[in-house]
């Protein structure tokens, strides 16, 4: 793949984007019963690690597809809300996940990066890892469109 | 649409089902915190239930859209799970949410139907409806891919 | 499925919005060398049918699945235009496929349907199904978000 | 992104395998009205180019989503089958497309490159990159589940 070639520096327009991002994250209340936590926030690129609890598994033990695919979604939201201006919200238009492998490990980290920022519309892609002992897997990805909403 | 022409019956392989399905779905830890209840099974037909928590929100106060993938994954797999046979796990192979409205309201049902049953590759749709008092809206649709694991 | 009970009922802002759609449909060029033809027009409803020819096909002399994906994303992008102003054009954003079985028969219909008319943005779904001498067969389905550009 | 770190490199059962995906893509009657050819087949990776033309083109003159997600499908497609068995057949089972650009230029590759091989389910992802006289534009992406039919 000639993906990093391609990868675009992106300037945020808002210099305090780290703040908004992080506080908006924090307004998350979902995030608390999951136990998410933003790890990393650069112009276009989040990232958000879950660390494993029973609490969270689907009936075979492995974390649920949808706890998966939910901070996927925050980290693509938050890489595309990074690149918007200060009176901007982020809606989620649509996204789509491929389970790659069962979400077995101590911990997971999604990692979303924008791919395309346009005026309202953004395209942004997520990968998650679980994260064992000595082990870094690849467990699934996410394609993702965002709108920003003015006002 | 011609949907509702085409959307076939659907025996199921092991009579008692509708048992299997829900003995799993109280095995999905996470739907506990969540507070999803499973109301209805039929042969390729599973309806999920959330009420509203403001724990479930993201940061405009709406019910996360992961959360809503949660309950349309499961209503999904457990759609295509109630055709499969008795030793047959389900697996996820992929999924795309469209989130059509913010995910607003009191209570939100999930309707998942398989729409295509191979033998070891099942196809589903799910709709997410919101209620409140007097209002039944549709807020997201989702597709997806679940494969039939024997053994 | 309850989906025909919340499939809107659209009022086109455009009276003269058939006539519009099919002189776009006729300006598609590739429409052409895969004698795909469009048979009605609705608000927010179109059909394309496409009678099967050896060119169409991959290696195993199925239409192509991209075949399958071009008439499908020309029948949601023209339901969406269907209820757009005059002055919009029409742009995919996104469209996710689901090929259910393999697409033979002697003519393929798709149908698209607007079910959710937002502003700008737009969500459409398509079901393909396959003709044949005494049977009617749904072999793929597809969901699109359309975009209307104005200017 | 990471995803560099973790492409893996893939082993070919069948060392013919340039030869099988050649001949198959050869088979895909549906390329010589597209014009597209077949540019370099590796173990998981696969790329085809189209330049382009006026036949291919939709209303507003640029190449039909449709058309890029033909080749992107017929390269994720060739990238899972270069990995398959000689026996096997390849089947799309689904596949997303987001169309981040009008896809405008002088010539279009997709490249297509397996990320997991299972042994029957295949995932993979395409780009589709338009060039011009001095420019290489990321226009497309997608991602697609395959499966490998034997017999």
């Amino acid at each position: 793949m000639t993906r990093n070639d391609v990868t675009p520096r992106f300037e945020p327009s808002d210099p305090d984007f780290a703040v908004r991002v992080k506080q908006s994250f924090s307004d998350q209340a979902i995030m608390q019963p999951l136990g998410a936590v933003m790890r990393g926030v650069e112009p276009g690129r989040v990232e958000i690690e879950l660390p494993y609890h029973q609490r969270l598994t689907q009936q075979d033990g492995f974390i649920h597809a949808g706890v998966s695919a939910t901070i996927m979604d925050s980290a693509c939201g938050y890489a595309a809300f990074s690149l918007m201006r200060r009176s901007a919200r982020v809606l989620t238009i649509e996204f789509k996940t491929n389970l790659l492998a069962p979400a077995a490990g101590n911990c997971f980290r999604a990692v979303g990066q924008v791919r395309k920022a346009g005026r309202t519309v953004f395209f942004a892609e997520a990968e998650l890892h679980a994260l064992s002992d000595d082990a870094d897997k690849l467990v699934a990805t996410m394609s993702a469109t965002l709108m920003a909403v003015q006002g």
